[in-house]
């Protein structure tokens, strides 16, 4: 968090011969004006060029530049922020977002989480103690009684969160209306039925997001989960500021494509930072060690950027997946602690009985890590 | 265009001991059930499983997979068809789309574009014997008032269309209403006074999209601007259905991050197929010899594809951008020929005087290619 310019550290691999100064002033140019030198009024060049503000080289040949920019070019839109960060650059090919200093102006227009990581503890009744745990709802192909089936199984096991599959829209097998409805009536009469508090996170696509919100609240939902990357991230901002109040879970999808390791931005930032920015409450990506290429240390990253000190934006909640083993969960709790959400798939379903592998993974959570 | 399900061929380096054929397996049920075999009832699998047609490998030790999915799965919605396509496999880092078939039966889901490339030339009055002309109104960071102003000489000077730059949103210098109704009331003046038919494209950024068509509408706007890769899919499958009638040119704003030579969705397919069946009237990417990485038969494959046959669906109109030089124009109308649109920005703005240049650009096209 900085005063003054929104400043971002891009890297790169410098091609032979080039000038990492100069590249760096014309992606300063590029992701700014747009325009050759001497064709905007001086004083449009001198506040709204991005700046240079250094240029180093970094180990194995590699250059990095941060650049600064004024805060009226973003304005307060969280798709614009991303245009500006990288729009144009994902097209240079090689270059890299490694930071972003966030000044407190900035911050200040951005909303955050609603609820954050409070608010899905809250909403769920689980204390600061323990993880809270999420399962999917899945496969897409199911008709709506057979995942309202599962919904109700995995619930009453006492699950914490139930979200679809980000492969569940609002398809033949299952449109959304009768869907969302099954499934929500299923998760309230399992938590009717044990006391439990269990959340159902119905996937809103298509082009009409803010009726769907408005459709699930109706249907009684208290959380919906959105794919920022597909529907775009002033979606996710809209349904954070809309009368719904739905703890907004986001899915990551596309992110490999927009978070590599050699270019695009640093996953901590994307989801860490951007996301939260835009308004997610949850964050959920994939774990190490699953079906996914991440690194321990850039799943340890994202975890803590989504709960540092960000200006006044609320904490938001870590959410990770991607093919955790429920065997090893005391692990995966050992190592990002209690303020994170596991979301168990397959390894729910391969135990066949939904609602004993719920109830045997909500055993092992309250149990707490082995020590 | 097949009948029946929808294949998309997938191409990857297999690592070192990697079986392409297992591999394959693997990533038609990671698009599809996401789920281990056993856990879905046998007639969920038998039917929505992805199915590996072919495997094959080609050149340079690569591998390619022909994956076929069950039509049901994307529904009608432009963004679960990219989550169906690319969604978790870009997390796998390594793939690559090559190409998909689409299967008649999908295509007549999707509208496509709703005025398409004879809906361009149709509004801007220009017939099938030169390509459309575009300009854009930049830099971010004038007023309302200069934007204005730089929009009737460019409209003046018989620019056909006139697109916002995709850094203009709705930042202080020049609030999204007064900006667009200065500017579009700036080139109807310049457009009575010559008896040209310049169209202006405010770009649409933000969580109200649909609202701010519909003021640009109302503001006499015939068109706009989106980038599909932020705002979502889906908002411009909707623009494209929505009352205004707007036509709609796309903005490839991180199109590099989805779109790369190695991983990602090859461009053709992504800006020339799948923009298209979202809505897209006209497609922007960025010319090969200009500011950005991309290859002379990359350009060529959009455009072509754009054009193409493709079920009941319009064609789209090619735009390339991205530092086209006005003295290069006539190679250019030879290389694309007359159904292209020409974005030229710095190389107009350069010159100083903006209605002499845009006129000198119009001379020359309507002078034809150099033969």
């Amino acid at each position: 968090v900085s005063d003054g310019r929104l400043r971002v550290v891009y890297e790169w691999r410098p091609a032979r011969g080039e000038d990492p100064r100069g590249r760096a002033a014309d992606m300063a140019r590029e992701q700014s004006l747009e325009l050759p030198p001497g064709c905007a009024p001086a004083a449009v060049e001198e506040r709204f060029l991005g700046r240079v503000e250094a240029v180093e080289t970094v180990g194995r040949g590699r250059a990095r530049a941060t650049v600064s920019f004024d805060l009226a070019l973003p304005g307060g839109e969280a798709g614009q922020l991303l245009d500006l960060l990288y729009g144009h650059l994902s097209m240079q090919g090689d270059v890299r977002i490694a930071g972003v200093e966030w000044p407190v102006a900035l911050l200040e227009r951005f909303p955050g989480p609603r609820h954050g990581l409070a608010g899905f503890r809250d909403r769920c009744g689980v204390g600061p103690e323990r993880p809270l745990l999420c399962a999917a709802l899945k496969p897409p192909g199911l008709t709506p009684a057979e995942l309202a089936e599962r919904a109700h199984e995995l619930a009453a096991g006492g699950i914490d969160l139930l979200k679809d599959d980000h492969g569940l829209a609002d398809q033949e097998m299952a449109p959304f209306a009768e869907r969302v409805a099954r499934c929500q009536e299923a998760v309230a009469r399992a938590n009717a039925a044990t006391g439990g508090r269990t959340v159902y996170l119905p996937h809103l696509t298509g082009p009409a997001v803010a009726a769907r919100a408005a459709a699930a609240r109706r249907l009684g939902c208290e959380g919906a989960l959105v794919t920022p990357l597909i529907v775009g991230l002033d979606t996710l901002t809209g349904l954070a500021a809309d009368d719904t109040g739905l703890l907004l879970m986001t899915h990551p999808s596309l992110m490999g494509a927009l978070a590599g390791p050699r270019r695009g931005i640093a996953p901590e930032v994307l989801l860490g930072e951007v996301f939260r920015l835009a308004g997610a409450d949850a964050v959920l990506y994939p774990n190490v060690g699953g079906r996914f290429r991440v690194s321990a240390s850039t799943c340890l990253a994202i975890h803590r950027r989504l709960r540092a000190p960000l200006g006044r934006v609320r904490p938001a909640m870590p959410a990770l997946g991607g093919g955790i083993d429920p065997a090893r969960l005391p692990r995966w709790v050992r190592r990002y602690g209690p303020d994170t959400v596991f979301l168990v798939g397959g390894g729910l379903y391969r135990q066949g009985d939904l609602r004993r592998a719920a109830a045997r993974l909500r055993e092992a959570v309250e149990r707490g890590p082995r020590r």
